[in-house]
């Protein structure tokens, strides 16, 4: 099974720090790849390919503009495409449809997204019916995905790794 | 019972997307409050007024420059204070004893979080143990801590409510 998620429509200065979360939460809640498209998110990939470096994980970062072609080869290789919107069918009633499929590519966009990528999704879903955060949904989707079991993914090869702890802060090699 | 989140250490140009992704994510999951502290916010605030306005549902947000007052209050009143970090006990280990109680403090830092949070804390929660978003830990804790009932919540009065639709966008009066 293969896990990608793609961030649509980044821009370079207003959405940097959206764009590195949505990121980061795809590795932290097990996805096995994100792609950025949009202008250039030379920074959020650079600082998302540090933090794998440091904290393990066989996770990979790029940036593509051609948002269109890696839907169109998700489609050809048919992988599931979910694409998170507000306007979508509820995550509660789909997640479980969603789960039997073997491959599925999740489509994050920012503020406007093209007419064409809800068509070209097999689902489109919601996270609540309010508006929010591409962030919160991502994670709450992949979390719903993985029925909880991405709170116990091992990141191997980590230079830094926490021992959880009521009040300090702990490491371990 | 009453949930409320306090976002700390806001900063004025830095964190405006971030923390108003922080504000409508405790809305859209069920908080009834959030309170901004650090630098003035007020931008952040007014845009989630906006979306309270329109969107609808019982939901405060405001701005208030001491969070030390406002964890003092909280423990004075004998409300359970839970403060999100990467650190802390795993949110599958605890939620449930955090549910027991009645009313809830939700903290979620931005970059430096003072000692004094993690003591004044009654649990010091991680949603992984992995660098990500204060935005998707706030929403996969509430959502944990909701039971996903939170995804069901009805918000009255609002001006604006969508359907959820497999295609389209669909609005209802």
């Amino acid at each position: 099974m293969v896990v990608r998620v793609l961030r649509l429509g980044h821009r370079s200065e207003r959405d940097r720090r959206i764009t590195t979360h949505v990121c980061l939460v795809a590795r932290a809640f097990g996805a096995d790849e994100v792609v950025v498209s949009g202008e250039n998110a030379g920074e959020a990939v650079s600082s998302v390919e540090k933090i794998v470096l440091k904290w393990g994980g066989d996770f990979s970062v790029k940036f593509d503009k051609n948002w269109r072609k890696i839907l169109l080869g998700a489609k050809k290789k048919k992988h599931l495409i979910v694409h998170l919107t507000m306007y979508g069918e509820r995550v509660q009633d789909v997640v479980s449809a969603v789960r039997a499929s073997k491959d599925v590519l999740v489509v994050v966009g920012a503020e406007k997204v093209p007419r064409e990528v809800y068509e070209l999704a097999d689902y489109n879903v919601s996270v609540t019916s309010q508006p929010h955060s591409e962030v919160a949904a991502l994670a709450v989707f992949l979390h719903e995905f993985f029925e909880g079991k991405e709170l116990e993914k091992k990141f191997e090869g980590a230079k830094l790794k926490l021992i959880p702890s009521s009040r300090g802060k702990k490491f371990s090699e």
